[in-house]
């Protein structure tokens, strides 16, 4: 209710403030037997973990994880696991200088109103830091899906008007913005730091695909595999909007168009242009999922801008923290993260049918 | 689990197929006291049901709403409310000739492996019908928001390429396609009636605003309310992407840009511009809520398409049922119904928290 | 959150008041492919409905049951299942005289309080009218648990002081007190008889014993097997008490006389005497599960009470409508169903974990 | 699903085994603006720790507990709190002997056939030590019922055959077994160890009172306020049964003598008696709630038993670990725990209603 829980079968509660002791989650509902080690979890939080280049925040958190529960001789029992992230680079005096004013763009106005309440050390539960703890649990879920063979990837698509043409998959963690298009990376990572040396920030457009996902998935009314989605991306901080397939192209097109051509190969039905992006009336037809994501400029920046303070006047700020120029790159293994904890809940969902 | 359960407090259940003998929904949560009659309920259905004008289908429905439960002299009880519509224009012999052909854009061929079973009297949950039961639930939605002056709109932004410019909403229910720019309507009604005619569809976009939404609503973390009222939107079948304030278009924008300025107006705080579409940080700021949607043209075309048979060969198909050359006049009062759904229900959660 | 609906994954919701237009429920999460009929169904509805012998309520109500989806050629589709009983003999004038009174024993006055509202024809949702919807559900439930030989059966273990010492299963349809032992019978009915008699009513124990369950339904934590059927059965109005095995009986003993003793017969490990009641730590462990059940007597006896007026005055009730002496024997196929209801969603959650 | 979060609202999900790295919970939904500190948790962890006197077992944990997030400036904050235990005195060495055998009247087997799986180093998630989590999770509760004087007491109503006669609330804290009638105390303990002493264990009743609760908690239908105290209590490993006010003494009754004698005291509607148990038709009536637990004994005792091993084979066991002769006086303090929760979460439901 609270909303710091997510799935129905596979089940992620997460906790924890960007500037408090630790951060973590626990997962419910894992099936027993599944080969899990620290190291698959660390793993995918590095990628994620500030610091790693010049287009990311400089703050520096080891985000080294432990598991507390649920494993047993390196295999999931069953039981829940919980996972936890100590955080050492707290810095919060950064913040003090914040105490008393709302940040434009950030949820400082609105988590105040919201619970008569005002946690000033970073965004707290609002902070991007929290994602760490989904990437935690999506390295989870990415063990149910691995007998399956299904692979999620995500790449940046687009840094403000840079937008990709190519997608090359080998190449997405060879370059600081983790684009698919060996031709963009060098001008998006220039359009990053531009913006960062004039104190402001950049936008861009993720987009995901989700390969080898049995035909199936989601359901045809309220749980279509699309809302499912949805709510997970529209859950993650910064972003505006989320389109598949064909997304709001669709609107211009005739049904003659839109309709994705049949075929059949091998005995196996296909679409072709799969302009809907693999779901078919909520569910999964067996074509790539992909869909792609806005995702807003950060909205702690340097340059000066008006500012509401706690009581009421207007006032300006100068946000001073380290933070990320451009989201984009390490939204990445979250939006896969976060994808991985549908397709691994709807999995488990699809085997009470079946 | 099966998906035909929507909300945490107000929670909705849908059932009926299409071609069955009815359709409706129970609703569990609705608080005591609320003032609730059928023609409160009749009177939203109404500017749903097909037949009603050129531009949507011919098929005729009365859709007549009948209460079961939960409501003693014209009041609401705190029981569950069971809300029960006969469906009367089955025809399902217009699918017969369908039986075995799974239609292109649909969801005929997923259900069928998902479930393992064809029910092909018409789309069964998935056809568009079901959201007739979605329409009723939300008139009685409405009633939780009628206290708190919440009022939600919503209205085609564009039909294929045509885009509307201004935002009259007293127009909206003076023109059959249901835009709110009056110089727009006459070329959509038209671009629908051509599409018609070369037994085609066309696609195109809903925009959708509440008004007077207190701040606070949403969650900060897995439950923002980005990420329920995309859930919401993207339930709803022929959504093929959402976006929030200035959505897509915030990709494209600097940091400096995209923050919305903000103001003090008689102490209260104001944004301008309201890029955010109503909501920080997953969070009611008390602006306008804006959002749009992709709707993809009707799958239902007459003209000739390939199409899979169920015995794996391809065919071909010429779709005669009776369908809506464009599903954006008849969506309308769905999103509305989906957004009351979905705010009704954060007002409640709210009640836990102060 | 409001308590209609029941379950994780085989969701049961039900409406509707006693003295109102119909009750029902809905059934999501229903697996698909399962022969159904409406038959199935009223079978179970006739063995609860009122006016069947001279020991139960005379009101006459014919419970007929309409399926209204989820069925298509006499299969469930994997649609919501929704069940309709119109009401047909409501004389709510028999309730007029109370409109103004707080029955004694009843839920009038927490009704009142809770709801700040009055729904004075019979009890509203508290009535035992409520429990055909859940049978309903249950004759649903069990074509789950029938591919599995899992079968269920409850009896009249006791009324007032006359407690039945033998089980003899076949026995039980062939007497209106629903009891399992052919000595006993008929001293039982002549003890409801005499309660009837006087004005007054007689309380009971029901024993319930789920043959064929397998091995590993339950959770170990708070989902524990026991702690599902208690929830199931101290939903059913009248029960003040479960107990499972040995019950109650198990706090005078020793840990080596309460351990049920283990064996292995033919490579199947066994335990005899079955004082668990057929659950170790929250887990069926394949013995047969055996719980009994504490049935008050009836609330509504035409003896001359006291009773609370709703302006808070004190005044005296002789309540004149048709009700049951003794609950038992039509709380039998209630119990019946609750129990279904439980084992059936345990299965289906089973299936993902194996 | 997997069963380990519990409650609507104020949700907790346990993890961690017993001989594990850590145990903990995280709770969901905790209301803002509650004074909490770790004294105030840590307070009833101490009196449900091993080791505490000389009828509990000689494990020895110093169950300090640690909040990792939801709190600033010693007040909750609305975010999840995360707490966590650290095992120190693990010894699964003891476990060593018991690798290959299922321990009589413990999960073992039905754990190992439910998962696939063992994990023999105690009980794993069906450990009493689970509990410890559930206790500090109900501190936490305890801060929500505070402000409305609601205080929730639980004692030993017998061991064995040895019952209390008399309830002096003060005495509980005065003695080991934590009995409420000093009368009693002496010989239940030396009852206890006898037992011990015996390389055997006894079991007994908890009673539990629930003082200051507000009319109104708990719902009509399937979350009748009983229907959710006995999930909660029948989650607690070693209950057997639960009875509610008279219990399963109501089955001997007539209507005449189990509906409680209403009155009317200084405008207030009360009833004598209290048969009832402080609930009406599944809601709070005012009156002190009281229910009774069956506890049965021990389950690892020393003496020697009959086994079965994991290959199968009959084989013969005496657990040497340390155990508590009797369950009573250390289920105390989670019984309150459990009953805490489940009254925070109906509190909370209650104000989504009014």
């Amino acid at each position: 209710m609270a909303g710091n829980i997510f799935g129905d079968i596979f089940r992620v509660t997460t906790f924890g403030e960007s500037h408090g002791a630790a951060i973590g989650c626990v997962i419910d509902g894992v099936p027993p037997g599944l080969m899990l080690s620290q190291v698959d979890i660390q793993k995918d939080l590095d990628r994620r973990k500030p610091g790693q280049s010049e287009v990311t925040t400089q703050r520096q958190e080891s985000d080294t994880v432990e598991i507390l529960s649920g494993i047993f001789e390196d295999k999931t029992t069953g039981a829940p696991l919980a996972l936890l992230i100590r955080n050492s680079d707290q810095r919060s005096k950064d913040y003090d200088a914040l105490k008393d004013v709302f940040r434009p763009g950030h949820a400082d106005q609105t988590l105040f109103q919201k619970f008569g309440f005002r946690d000033h050390r970073g965004g707290g539960r609002s902070s991007g830091r929290e994602t760490a703890a989904r990437v935690a649990a999506g390295a989870v879920a990415k063990k149910v899906l691995s007998p399956h063979h299904i692979q999620i990837i995500a790449y940046t698509k687009a840094i403000g008007t840079i937008e990709a043409k190519v997608v090359d998959l080998a190449f997405i963690d060879k370059n600081i913005v983790r684009t698919a298009d060996p031709s963009c990376a060098e001008q998006m990572i220039k359009r990053i730091n531009e913006a960062r040396e004039q104190g402001d920030s950049v936008g861009g457009v993720i987009e995901v695909m989700v390969k080898g996902c049995p035909v199936g998935l989601g359901d045809p009314v309220f749980d279509k595999l699309e809302a499912k989605l949805s709510h997970a991306m529209m859950s993650i901080g910064a972003t505006k909007g989320v389109e598949f397939g064909a997304g709001f192209g669709v609107t211009k097109m005739m049904g003659s168009e839109s309709n994705d051509k049949v075929s059949v190969d091998q005995g196996q039905i296909r679409t072709q242009g799969n302009l809907a992006g693999g779901i078919s009336g909520g569910i999964s037809n067996g074509e790539d999922i992909i869909f792609r994501l806005a995702v807003k400029p950060t909205s702690s920046i340097a340059k000066k801008q008006n500012a509401v303070a706690k009581d009421g006047n207007l006032t300006s700020i100068e946000i001073k923290g380290r933070h990320d120029p451009c989201l984009c790159p390490r939204i990445v293994p979250v939006v896969e993260a976060m994808t991985a904890l549908v397709i691994a809940d709807c999995l488990l969902i699809q085997k009470t049918i079946k």
